[in-house]
């Protein structure tokens, strides 16, 4: 199976990554989790970049705070899809990542998830994975369905407590 | 080859969706487009999402503007993924369609690209279906490098009139 | 009496929906309280807009955060009004939820109230529910004058202790 | 029937609520527009809110740009729900009007609609009025299903023209 | 001398206002500190802004939140100077009331200061009566200096400790 | 009678300050206009605002757009009111200009107005000078009563028109 | 004399480039402009910003709209001055480039200038370079002195046109 | 060596410039550190920038928050490079400030960098004052490599931990 590589601007990012280590393991998807600065190691951002094909990744996932440039650096480099995982940080809590991640020029697109949307950034990867496996596909239906009925049991609970 | 499943929240999307389907057109890769209102035909939506899978399209991508829906309700009932194209449009100019299309609750994720960034929908759509296509990678690099050529063109160009 | 039908996206969002229930408790006024996700239950959504009207609701009440689609879905599928109410949640605290829910597309009308309003979600429920129901009416004169003369009482304490 | 008094801040505001007065028409649903500024006449703003209730009006509809206050004042003066229509004037481009109007104080709701959203304005209207009006429920019904077909004949031209 | 007239919106903004009445205080200007609610009571509103003229009140600050109209309502029945305070509350913190607060149509101004700008507020109606007091004059002279001595002060035990 | 000293921070500012000297003009208030910025002409400003008090000047508005800082300056070296004008130009059309003008720190007011709110600048110049002339007051007064009649009559004309 | 280093995203922007480098031709500095992408060409980037330094170059401009990466992708590549000029375009109309320019992450920094600030970005060059040259120190203070005798002027000439 | 000046609006905002001055000593650049208020010290303001340049500073930082105008009025009385260090406070948490200090007018530049970003103040400062001084220019690039390899330390160690 492919892999993921998920590249996070500062090793601050970290616990805000974690429900995205967590969903990929869950789905018994493979990833390397890198650190690496678009702006303090970009040499490294390049080539993990242009070397993450041949590695064997599939998608990658790029988590970034402020002008975060992370995401559009790694889709410079490579022709594989790049997740943009815009990071809540300073004075303008996310909106200046949001803009800098979204935003992208005709040519060198960047998949971008909610602002702190970890869990979402990892099946949104197992999305695309599951374009090459039945069993990703399955489990991300079967997964769907369970979260629904998480959603009907609640139902159940409130309305059980709060009809008028 | 898997298909593309365009929809646009109203046919007068159509004009800024041009250079999506352009896109789609010059990989080769097969597409429906289609107009479908989040709002007004919701059965439809509901509908078209679901059969998608199955009907052999392995990606969406959905356009719309205002209070954008169409591809958070695409996503809802698929787990193909699903790229939300923020449509500019009214008062508040796209800032509206992107905030309704990117922050996707946790579970449920859309692949957002730049406000009225058709293009690259169409790229990423292509990138994602290049996960299981060796051809339509290798012209995603042949197009990597054709546009980097095309800005050494211009460069040398501008060049050569400009420096004082 | 009619009903009020109160659907909130998650259940996370219930402590901020007490006033609105407990103000249409104070109103005498009948309501069923669902946990509904317009994106992760999109059936059931679509299920209770449907048959709300014959289920003898008069209005809807939708409450969301984040891409908050769950107001749209509903109007989407009825005639009864819906009012939504945009829930302060993640970075941007509300403004894409009012954004998400306010930005309706000609035909499907959405009637919102302050982000977090949710006081005011139940008395506009109420206001329309009084078309149909005089004694209604006269319990939100009352209301009204009972808050005039709980300012007064305010502006008569303040004025003994403060002016100079 | 009950009537809908549509106010608007200013005589320039009329190209813009002219589907909104256009739409009541089609409904056969009776209306009074005015012209009555929040800060100009305030006393007839007042007037017409506090009257509004017995001279047989069932909703208000209140439309205004910039600091935009004739909704809350209709809505501090009556019983009857009132719909706020931002509209997009001056620098801001209606996202003042938008927040002067949704953000209400807890106890004074206002319903507001998109920015310019006169259509909407007018559908809402016409849904409130509908809890005692059957006829009006049927023909919502009706336009709801007409409004569909209409996106369906849109959908079925695209699809002959655009497919590859 | 004339007097100020202070309103606010719900006593809950008392504790902002304090720093506006200690400076009124200070300079010895006679006040009067009002609740009063555009919306929950406006027929005060009404009657506090056509009276103050007579009352003997020279300038009206008026201080709200959220939507925040009580400056407007002010300033539609009144020619005298009104200052809007716009008090940060609820989930846009204060900008949706800088913008009710600020963008007044042409012929009814307000003059607003900074979101919780309290001091600058009184500060503002002192100059205003200082146009007919030579004493309130001189004080704000004398003021103006004893600030620009505080800061070089302790812009002198800043530079004591900082410099390398 | 005092004067008003109308500051623009560039020539180009001068139509959109027409509706500000005409109003002053309509009232036969006395002013002087002059071209003065804050950053290229700072001792120029710091001149104007320090002698403005022994030149007769009662109010000064300052107008400027972007960084606006002219009105801040002049606030600095007088204790004269204030009026900041924020002129909409550039990429942020104003917003700039609000923030810049109306965010000032404590102990340093500035009275601002809308947005190209040109006529409420002079209207607020004129009810400051009318403190201390009755005959400014008086004309303020009938002003007001000219400008609800004004209103009066285009909703009778438009009530004509429109009602159904 | 040190050169500049001129960049610009796209050959697009060259129009608003034009003051930028009049003015840096006015000044007497030696310029290179080169098109050069973030995204289209990140090797390019690289290799530009890192042979700057010994080529000569003593500051480095760089011009781009959208999510705007390359003053930071410079800055990661040199410890040369950066000049980071945000431009507009798009549906966000420049407060993307703005946010993707400043909001550089602790120890990359880049020097922004106002939106479409093209002559300002070349004015700041020249004050770095000034550092060491007297010449254009003295240059500058020149410059700084016609510019404010230009305002002197237009006042003197709206002065005598303007005043009441 | 040239110094550098650092201004602070407030002695509030000391804690916030520890991380540029600290910096500053690091580098072993002189500096001084002033405290001084646009609005409160004017005339100081324009005496510490008319006499930088004679006094033997280099570079000029100017931190403020709100309608931040100090590093703009620096700008105004120097043709030294002044650095905008835009400080977040109150309501609008520095996205005030940040406009009041980047939307400079044409011919007066100031070099703004991020919010609260006082680390990348003193190193723009410092890169600037590196054009006359090679000794400089080579601590900063020890200091770029060693930044790289902090990154890539804390790289491995996260390797380390999270690969699955």
């Amino acid at each position: 199976m492919q892999k993921v590589l998920v590249i996070m601007g500062s090793d601050s990012d970290l616990p805000k990554l974690r429900s995205c280590l967590d969903t990929l393991g869950e789905y018994g998807v493979p990833y390397s989790a890198r650190v690496c600065s678009a702006h303090r190691t970009p040499d490294l951002a390049a080539e993990l970049a242009q070397s993450a094909e041949k590695e064997g990744y599939g998608v990658i996932i790029a988590a970034a705070g402020l002008a975060a440039h992370l995401a559009g650096v790694m889709a410079a480099h490579t022709v594989l899809p790049v997740i943009g995982l815009p990071i809540a940080a300073g004075a303008l809590n996310g909106l200046d990542a949001l803009y800098a991640t979204v935003q992208m020029p005709p040519g060198v697109p960047v998949a971008v998830v909610a602002i702190d949307g970890a869990k979402n950034a990892a099946l949104l990867a197992i999305q695309i994975l599951a374009g090459s496996s039945a069993d990703l596909r399955i489990r991300l239906h079967r997964a769907k369905k369970d979260m629904a009925e998480a959603v009907l049991k609640k139902d159940a609970k409130v309305q059980g407590v709060l009809d008028a």
